[in-house]
């Protein structure tokens, strides 16, 4: 025993504690946990006493609920009224901001004198009046809550109840309890999937944040589920279709599922901004395990090739089920899935392309290309890259953290960067914000600016090591923007959307305001050379041998002798080479004012065995002037044409009749294709379907008849890829109207 | 085998591949992987020939590298003029924009006009020129790069070579290489740990984002290793002393640590920004495995209870070390950690407290507090909480990304909150954005605005579940904040800093701003009520008996009756409840324009057995007018005082001589104290220590004494703590002056 009043001396070591460590909890930090999980949800009481003491049981004459009708079926008012007639589901599916209805029968007339009852819509786990998880709604108008209620009809003792939710409530799956108040207590319904409704997002009222006010855009931009994404280069477009599929059946549980998956806090849920910004971290795998698990390596047998894929449903309804991020993505794949999930909760917006697309350079306005002193590429100390075309996405919304104009249009991405302040997620950046070089707002506004403005500076390099900027290219990058037309097949140049005109005024001005939030560009600006390369476009299907007609053009009044580095390359679509197959040196004279074309004969058996992915030749051209020393450049990328599947459809249907669809293809190479998968679907017209084929050897052929029955009438596609390691992205498409 | 020019049937199953997935690598995506350790480092070769054929060995009077001194001790000029001598480190440590010197020797003496060298500092893997990884510096001034370099002065054969990094270079650990042009190629010194070097933010230069134009306040928030730290309650603040120990042994090193950690890439290394922001993330251990693991549970067994740190130096050296999390930290000590961090690589810094801060409710601008229908508070239903304080962190600098006007002070805050984008960090926030309700601007600017901008809503709730606003609290969060005074020991109010006064045109501006930009508000103002409550500002030491003199003034000119609920918690710091332990409900009958008073005594045998960590009690004061009906209400933190820790020092010391410092305690208790740790440093004084006692009976006494050498001459203190589960926080300090 110790002794009161001694002095004590130290232990010779604390205790060592024994066990696994306790789990932390928010004792002393929060009074309650976050609710982010939109499928827990928590009981209500099915009676709430007021506490006093009293007698037990009802007075006999109390209003006692005997039914309620969601109105949710196919026939009911809601569905066409708010927009939700495609979905695939049997649940009310509605919008915010606007009015919807549901029927209540009580065993009695209703008294508005004397009864009081409340329609309640709770979601998540903790609901809470204040958060705007709890939201009660009084058919009268003295008590009025943040939605609006009111009687629509009364028809004996069946009350028709009109409720339109605020415009800007949280989106997602609701329950509603009928609560009726009597003299001991409150009575409510017992909980009841049928009971169950979703709220979304509602470009058609002007009180909600993505109000997009334009009938066309809004079809296209939220209805359409029929996608075209542009690939290709900028003078050689190519198309892929995309079934988005956003009213395929477990899509919209899916997508909420994924908020679910990110622990989003489902206060946040109501705000565009916040849930845009969420899903671009959560559409890829990175960080998060999110849906997409990006690959650019070329070896795609644990999964799907990114080349296969023909629409999104599959990869939500894997991911919603497997729990699993689902293998694999290129930038396409992500942008194609977020506009579904966006379509689907009622945010407009499209996939657009941005042909050569400055990348991995860290965001800042600059992509270097390094030369060694006699003007041949230095492959080893080039490290930027540019990409072919980078995809992403545009979502419509107001932006009330930004001073006001920069609402509208917002690019968000998916892919996941090396740079989008350290984490795989981009956007919501104002794209008017873009145009003007307002890069300090967010989110990552100057992270897409680049991504459209970078120059590219080639620089020499001595021996020595000293590197000096020799020639600047201001207009490569960011050629050109497309997205598909509203309402047509078409494609849409928005170029003008995120830049002024190269050259302008305004694009100097926007370029130095960019700069002058930090964005760094190259300052030099060293004298163009008098000698110009001109290589012009090209259009090649894979297997061709083609020329190359390379021109030097001199300008000067004296004649110029050009050393040339000829250099073909295999390239990713990232930009990044995979192998040089070519390679010539010439010394090339030009007369005064003359020009000469140097022709190179580019062989299919040189690059044939090299090829990856996406089929992409790039062809730089550099040289050096002999008398002024002078660097000269150009670069092209050609991407190859494939054969063609060809898909054949009749040209009519009708709803609910069984057709077919053929798939026919030929191996048109004098090799085998190995590993072959075939990919079919059609929106509102047939599920995702695919078939494999171990080997098509060569000259063989395959077909390939589906039958299927439209699910709905208008005009739409059956598109179909062929994909294997050694041939990639080969497509076909055929057009069905299919009538009611 | 198959016959080309047949038609190919479906295989029944693709085959499964057997093995786990491949490793995805970024082939097809970047070139190189990217940068992100300071601690590993490519290898540089000797000799990098020109490539030429040519003879190999050199000619007999070629420049040859007999001897580098990087002039790194403390008689070398360049440790004090970079304000670097107090750095515990043998490496020489520089600061960039700033020109340092290094001496070379050659074997023969050198001549500019065929003599060519350069210094090469190269930082990471893959050096790159364009990504300002790899640095050559020519002694000549016709050859300039981003680095100067001149020949200072020349002396037999031996060079001294003044280098000054450029103002926005990368900061981290360099390796300087010297590099002779020889005429078949290159030869380099070999790497040698000798010639590393670290080089430092510099808010010492004007061309430096980190520029402080402010001697005084460069002195305290670069130089300093002494901290005092706010907390306790706006009317009576407690000071907690802090050795941030950013000049330790290993402290730099641990630091550079955490952003290879991070894995953040060395090219963001040298923007205050983006390093600031990232080590926001990296000082919690969410997400990210960072430095700190919160905890607010009361429950520390398993590591140090965040009460007991005295310093950041063993938090720091034990992450180095151990490469794990260390166990534990609440507010201040992330704060206080972040702020070793970033004075350590030299960028000014603070930390500040914000009485009343309004945390965890999302960033919207209010904190509900539900009352029912007779006036007293519904616990349930209340969810938000006021932190009685909360420390975070200023740093300066520029700030290039936002508008003019903005950079400065920024906070930054590295407690794990809910909503901070989403992810675990906080800011760089303008200080002057959130002054001027410009929470548009990155990053994070509208929840530190909501930290001490927030109202407090009281809501009465009907037993049918409808809420109506009855009073808002306007001026109670973000009540006052405070940092300590440069070059001085005393506090000073910045509160001024954050927001304009109370209730003037400017202020009101502001909120308006600030919603504009999407902060919700609460836009009811319900009458004041004409009964006022007043509860005077109390010091009460832990033990004591007190009494609460609750005053009622009726404004009106008509009696009053009020039905007063009086509460008294125990509560965290972080305002959430941990048992209620007074409760009265006394009705109190106020004369026309009289004030009648309500003496509640608080017994200390009620609230101790209670007590949880900071030992803080919440009184809150809510009622209802009977005649009116208004609500009355008040809300007051008391801090109980706890008992002193006694630490003796002579006054006056000298550097290397051996003296002592003694810690005396008494337990004042009727209880034992068990698991107590005692711990003592002192900046520039002694490394920390610690002693532990299994107990302490009540009444007993502990005396520690502990010899130490002081390192350096000037005013410091030696300060202890003493904490176990049934009382934390007990502090004690002695100043002492160490002259040279």
């Amino acid at each position: 025993m110790s002794d009161p009043g001694a002095t004590v001396v130290p232990s010779s070591a604390p205790p060592v504690p024994s066990g696994p460590p306790p789990k932390l909890t928010s004792r002393g930090r929060s009074t309650d946990p976050v609710a982010s999980s939109n499928s827990d949800s928590s009981d209500v009481p099915e009676f709430e006493p007021f506490g006093m003491p009293g007698p037990r049981g009802f007075p006999p004459d109390f209003l006692d609920i005997f039914e309620v009708d969601m109105m949710r079926g196919q026939e009911d008012i809601n569905r066409k009224q708010h927009r939700t007639d495609l979905f695939n589901s049997v649940d009310l599916i509605v919008r915010r901001g606007q009015e919807f209805q549901v029927k209540v029968t009580f065993n009695r007339a209703y008294n508005p004198a004397q009864d009081k009852f409340a329609l309640e819509f709770i979601i998540g786990t903790s609901p809470h009046y204040s958060k705007g998880t709890y939201i009660p709604v009084y058919p009268n108008k003295e008590r009025r809550t943040a939605w609006e209620g009111r009687i629509a009809n009364t028809s004996g003792n069946t009350l028709t109840i009109g409720v339109t939710p605020a415009a800007d409530c949280i989106v997602g799956k609701y329950h509603m309890y009928v609560a009726v108040v009597t003299p001991f207590g409150i009575r409510r319904t017992r909980r009841d999937n049928s009971r169950d409704l979703y709220i979304l997002f509602n470009p058609w009222v002007k009180e909600d944040a993505v109000f997009l006010d334009n009938e066309e855009e809004r079809e296209e931009c939220v209805m359409n589920e029929f996608g075209i994404i542009y690939h290709g280069a900028f003078d050689d477009i190519a198309e892929r279709n995309w079934n988005f599929g956003q009213f395929n059946y477990g899509i919209l549980d899916a997508c909420l599922y994924i908020m679910d998956r990110a622990e989003m806090p489902i206060t946040n849920r109501g705000d565009p901004i916040k849930v845009t910004r969420k899903a671009s971290a959560m559409l890829n795998s990175r960080d998060d395990e999110g849906v997409l698990v990006g690959n650019w390596s070329g070896d795609y047998i644990y999964g799907v090739a990114p080349t296969s894929w023909t629409g999104s449903t599959d990869i939500l309804i894997s991911y919603a089920k497997s729990k699993m991020p689902v293998c694999y993505a290129q930038c396409w794949v992500y942008a194609a899935v977020f506009n579904s999930f966006l379509r689907c909760l009622g945010i407009p917006s499209r996939v657009v392309t941005n042909y050569y697309s400055a990348h991995d350079n860290d965001g800042n306005l600059k992509t270097d290309i390094i030369l060694n002193e006699s003007g041949r590429i230095d492959r080893n100390r080039t490290k930027d890259s540019i990409w072919n075309y980078h995809c992403w996405n545009e979502c419509f919304m107001s932006r009330p953290d930004l001073p006001p104009g920069f609402g509208g249009w917002q690019v968000v991405d998916a892919t996941p960067q090396e740079t989008s302040d350290g984490l795989y997620r981009c956007g919501p950046a104002s794209v008017m914000a873009i145009k003007h070089g307002q890069t300090c707002y967010p989110f990552d506004a100057a992270f897409v600016f680049a991504e459209v403005n970078s120059d590219v500076v080639f620089y020499s390099r001595s021996r020595e090591g000293t590197m000096e900027p020799v020639k600047v290219n201001r207009s490569h990058v960011g050629r050109m923007v497309l997205t598909k037309t509203p309402g047509d097949t078409t494609r849409r140049d928005i170029t003008e959307h995120y830049k002024y005109p190269e050259g302008s005024t305004e694009e100097r001005t926007v370029l130095e305001k960019a700069e002058s939030y930090g964005c760094h560009r190259e300052k030099s600006d060293p004298p163009p050379a008098d000698v110009d390369l001109v290589l012009p476009a090209l259009e090649v299907t894979i297997g061709d041998d083609f020329d190359l007609n390379l021109e030097f053009v001199n300008n000067s009044d004296e004649q110029r002798i050009v050393d040339a580095y000829i250099s073909g390359s295999v390239v990713y679509y990232t930009g990044v080479t995979a192998a040089e197959f070519l390679f010539r040196n010439p010394m090339v004279t030009i007369g005064p004012k003359k020009s000469v074309k140097e022709l190179v004969v580019v062989e299919s058996k040189n690059y044939l065995k090299r090829l990856v992915e996406q089929a992409n030749l790039n062809f730089i051209i550099t040289g050096k002037v002999q008398e002024t020393g002078q660097i000269v450049s150009t670069m092209k990328v050609v991407p190859l044409r494939n054969p063609k599947l060809t898909v054949t459809v009749a040209e009519f249907g009708r709803v609910s009749e069984e057709m077919t669809a053929t798939v026919e293809f030929t191996n048109p190479f004098n090799f085998n294709l190995e590993g072959v998968y075939v990919r079919m679907e059609g929106p509102g017209l047939m599920l995702p379907k695919f078939k494999y084929y171990s080997l098509i050897p060569a000259g063989s052929s395959l077909i390939w008849v589906e039958y299927f029955a439209p699910l709905r009438a208008g005009k739409s596609r059956v598109f179909a890829t062929l994909d294997c390691p050694a041939l990639r992205q080969v497509h076909g498409q055929a057009t069905i109207t299919v009538e009611p």
